[in-house]
């Protein structure tokens, strides 16, 4: 439920209705803005209306939430979440580029990796350490030795750094080690570690599934909004469909449609949201101009030795090149790099 | 790789060769035959090239497994996996139904639904305590409670009880109480939760997730195998697809693939592979037509009061007619009920 | 519309309506049945209230026909429509078996095929003159030629013949020839062919198109309808999924959902569902057993030299078995071979 | 085959070897270049090799075709090809908009909708005379009447009109009053509709067809230049997946995919993409940054009245915002619009 207050209503009266949507045993929510101020209520809809805060004086209206997921969306909070990762501030005016390699392989690949990526722009260092593959027999990543690699190469260049999770019995050690902490998409209907990481209040990128509705990926989010985390990032990688010519089938549609309903950012992976190295640039411009906060990319100091996803993985140079090519289109669309 | 030893060759050649192999740091495998011992070697292939185990005199030849899923394959284990829940074997002559409701809702809801399958036939009883829902405000089971009522309702019928895990955080407690645990489709692919249940050694069935290739179901299999658990069940409950006339489409030519190519045992859910009641027999009739070990079917004692996929739920009449209606199939394609 | 007349309405008084709906410019349909009698308005829904049907005395009730495809659905027409091919019928107690090569290749190799088709028990014969390939440098059928080989073999053998029709400007000529007409996956929304073939009454063989919905091949046997050919066999032959195991994804919920919601007979493809020569015998099998009229199966009396779909093509004696095999299927479901 | 000459060889070498191709019943193609002449021959790879044209002293390498579409590949014709519609050029430097309603409504209807397209800067016009619908109930264009009026506005406006063309019997009305005949997504493998329009040498806008792989959208527009036509433009239009937000989902990877592996211009119509007005500015901006060479929209004097595809057409207002927020980023790209 949204309950807008009249233009002049005092602090007073917010506080007096939060307080009876707590006594109701229901979540209230504050939402200041520069013109009125909007309060929120959930949690049983029956009892909500029990309510019958419409008669209050102090407000203009009261009306429901209407999609399914009440936290992530734009009707409860109109205002564009800022999340910081790091001092790294992502979902405002900047565009902002996360890279580094498929997984944690070495010190001495990470650091070059990190170099390469730092020297052409990238603000946030990303590598796994924790690696889900579809065979037991894949390289699966170093664990807690790949972590505090990882750990030791962000604080000698600076750059924060994002890692996946995949397991909530490792929670507390990755959440000591990264600065964001990253849920794949193979995870992102795993409802406890949603829960768990919520619960955490770390910064998340949160993947959308493999055949994840876009509602779906929202309502994923919802888990980790509704236990007490809003420092999320949505992220676009590409969905499941019958086309074989690419690795998954980028689904940009997606990025405007988030955009208009949700308040949190979006950053799109065009690594795995194409499967092939020569695609990666294109669609990461054309990321940028249908409106993504950022992307994920691979860069790998030598992808042909890569462990895992090296046919995706650019180049150094190769980045490069999409820094350069991505810097006027950021520009285009009024945003900077 | 696949090691055929010649016709008479000797158990000690045999234990000699698997010696070599585990000195290797491989992993051996031991599969005797009614006409010959046959080893596997599983593990780095260039190893195994350096073992030149086809000069080995008791030898008669040396291959590859061709398969990227090695223990889950036919070539490796030829003949069909037995599997056992409680007192119940899968995969053998008999056709096997387990039922209940989508959901422990309470001891009187899980008695009455549990008599009702009982009477018309099912093998095995089915409930959850955690359920996955797509949105954090949906029910999501009643946790601890549930499972003991699930085990309760297990002793008063005798019926073994099968529910899902979802966190390897609950595995001790639901390892305790239920007699096989279930691997749902979102979690198909949480590689945290297959290597734990695994190692666990309880029998499981393992779903096959809403986007999931029939190899990449068999690779998740392989993890629970590649962890020491042969007790495993493959289940085809529907892939997402463009169809929304369905919830899901049921893919049952993933059950001779399956058969053909894997010696674990392989059932149905027509329930959620459907998503519509109407739906819900002819497609357990299909499945037994087509070559399935059984089926896992939703029955609630009154669909329109459940709590979660009532619309899927048989009515305990309409449960009884579909065993009725089942029987002929099962006689038709040399089986029994 | 559907207008029920009252127990003793007369026929006077239907004729009397019929004529109200068609001066109004509807269309009306007469659909006497053993207990009453339903007539049907098909148009502009503000007309037909116009006419304020509900308070003609011998009319029971007036009720809008929900189902976007109207002709095809069981509101307006609930009992089985049976279709004729030849001297063959469709849609009734009968489980009807096509078989036949992809394409005519030659007369030897059809007269061979035929023979093999016809020993093992099919009741109609198909084969491809006009074939759609995917690239234009594939082999596309033998035209006339093919259909003149496809008429003789059918009147030496007796068994009626079902071919494929691409373009309207073939029409004349494959309706002199064959005794049904196949409108194929890709050709399942030509519109333009859709009306021809409705025009002219021959029966016909609509598959479902490769990523048509359900409702879409409904609408789709609509034009037909419409155009006043109510020969119409509908038949589901694999949708285009993710799954790469398999050619395409055979939808069997697809059966029961049609036969629930439609009076036209329903065929099953399952040589084009599967795409592998394995897997056909068992999903005709679950084809059989969730419901389907009739199976359209391709066999070849030499698979490894076919110029098309060899991979799918049964072996004479693989045919032969899966006419055994389906057998006690068909008779388990009340129904005979 | 490809045929790569050696620098000096001379014309009459070069016509010597065509000839040879020619006699041996293959198709030969000339390709003079910039700086060497590159041959081709289509046909039977068996008779290709029997003529050795390797041992030909002018000849520098032969080498086969390696893509199943062999006209349509780059690797036959490295360099662009420009498509003229009317006298606008597609496939060069400029990004071309060709904009209308998705139907011709009525003459009033046009006219306006034509002018504010123009006024905007779209440099074509588009609109249907002959819709396909999916129910036989629904508004199916006014056809010839449609044509003469949408011949007339190109006239009065000067904008070359592009129409859609559903059955080989129309193709004769239909080449006479459109400029450039557009196939769409459901007879996009309506192979007697391509080898009639490849042999009329009109310009044609092939669109992707609703589940064809980017492969088969290549073998389509191979049909049209195997007959003869090589004035093919490609238009991606989204697919069908999973996703019920959206009416389709645009495929953006298609861009840099074809235009990497095929030399013929390729367009993106964002309104059957994306299906919802709001996303339609978003997606036309992603299109030019991933480097598509213009884009088809839907654009009607007053969506809210028009009799198909209203939710997704742009009002006069929009596309004129649209063609502003464009401008920058087909500059960001090095092109002009």
């Amino acid at each position: 439920m949204i309950i807008v207050l009249k233009p002049g209503a005092s602090p007073e009266a917010a506080q007096n209705i939060l307080a009876r949507i707590a006594d109701a045993g229901l979540k209230p929510l504050h939402m200041p803005g520069s013109e009125r101020v909007v309060l929120g209520a959930l949690g049983d809809e029956r009892v909500l209306a029990g309510l019958s805060l419409e008669g209050d004086p102090s407000v203009e209206s009261v009306k429901p939430v209407l999609a399914p997921y009440k936290l992530a969306s734009r009707e409860l909070h109109p205002y564009d979440t800022i999340v910081r990762i790091g001092g790294v501030a992502f979902g405002g005016a900047a565009f902002r580029v996360i890279a580094g390699p498929c997984a944690v392989e070495s010190r001495e690949q990470l650091r070059n990796s990190a170099a390469a990526v730092q020297r052409s722009g990238a603000c946030a260092l990303r590598a796994g350490a924790y690696k889900p593959r579809t065979s037991p027999y894949g390289f699966s990543g170093h664990g807690p030795e790949g972590l505090q690699i990882l750990r030791d190469i962000g604080d000698e260049t600076g750059l924060p750094v994002v890692t996946e999770i995949m397991d909530t019995a490792d929670l507390d050690l990755v959440a000591e080690k990264a600065d964001a902490l990253q849920i794949g998409a193979r995870n992102m209907q795993n409802f406890a570690l949603l829960r768990a990481v919520g619960k955490s209040g770390k910064p998340v990128v949160l993947k959308r599934g493999m055949s994840a509705r876009i509602e779906e990926l929202l309502l994923a989010a919802e888990y980790l909004l509704a236990a007490g985390n809003d420092q999320v990032i949505l992220c676009e990688r590409g969905i499941r469909t019958f086309e074989t010519a690419t690795r998954n089938t980028l689904d940009l549609n997606a990025i405007p449609y988030l955009k208009q309903r949700s308040h949190l950012p979006v950053l799109v992976d065009p690594s795995h949201g194409t499967g092939i190295r020569d695609l990666v640039t294109p669609m990461a411009l054309a990321a940028a101009a249908c409106g993504a906060d950022g992307i994920l990319v691979e860069v790998h100091e030598n992808p042909a030795a890569a462990l895992s996803d090296g046919a995706q993985s650019l180049y150094p140079d190769q980045f490069q090149a999409l820094m350069d090519s991505l810097a006027p289109i950021v520009r285009a669309v009024g945003r900077q790099l």
